[in-house]
């Protein structure tokens, strides 16, 4: 089980953010912020059928990481918490995950609102956005009380 | 672009099913079913903080993939469809994703119910569930159909 596990990218995302500092930490509250993602032409065959799907679910790398840490101070709380009780980009396998909101689809790039992706980030898988997946009842969120989401979803790296 | 991602086990799932026939298709449905996920003792000081969380988001590899397809027929329609408009094990980067439900976290093993994964299913992540950043509203899911999206939930693989 400690073998390397290979991937390789499908496309990249382009965006207008080119450092951490001031992009967007969420999808979800960067609505305003549009950017697009390129499938390289050996995969876009599998865009077929993304039509009519207003969110889509991005996984991607976080390929400017250098390690991890297994602890880590979300930057709007001041109290460590582990790695896997956040959504920090300092994880063990720095993989991002978006929902993303289709503008449209072209010539194998998807023109999506919600951007929280530094500009050439690589693209691991793209999947359809079901709600019914998602639970909304009987949900607790330990140690992230309403204003630490409130503080996420509006908030900006390094700011 | 094209180089090679390279990712690592960070522990492994263990759960009744040994092969894709009769494992549930989707972890939300499947709500019956009990597994755990072991986490690799370097790892496990990134579970701190974890209690409290209801629910958590897996990301897994499917390791026993052999190649992949761009369009895939799912097994409850019979229209081929794009790869990334289906949630099929197929995919270019064999990436599984389910939202689980914590039973109780121990000696660094989180004991889970919403079992859609085969026994020593490795593990690339584990995340908070957080359903804000899941949108509710204004959501099209192209054409995948509430009759769809009811089989998938209620589906076994191979049945």
């Amino acid at each position: 089980m400690n073998q390397s596990i290979n991937f390789r990218p499908i496309g990249k995302i382009r965006t207008q953010f080119n450092e951490r500092t001031g992009t967007p930490r969420q999808s979800v509250g960067a609505e305003a912020e549009r950017g697009s993602l390129e499938i390289f032409p050996i995969f876009q065959e599998g865009l077929r059928d993304l039509d009519g799907f207003s969110h889509l679910i991005v996984l991607f790398q976080f390929n400017r990481n250098q390690g991890y840490r297994l602890t880590v101070e979300p930057p709007w709380s001041n109290v460590p918490r582990g790695i896997f009780s956040t959504s920090s980009y300092e994880r063990p396998n720095p993989i991002g995950m978006s929902v993303i909101q289709v503008e449209r689809i072209e010539d194998g790039t998807i023109y999506f609102r919600g951007v929280d992706m530094l500009d050439e980030t690589p693209v691991l898988d793209i999947r359809p956005y079901i709600p019914d997946l998602y639970p909304r009842e009987k949900v607790k969120t330990g140690w992230m009380k309403p204003e630490h989401i409130r503080r996420m979803l509006g908030g900006k790296s390094g700011v």
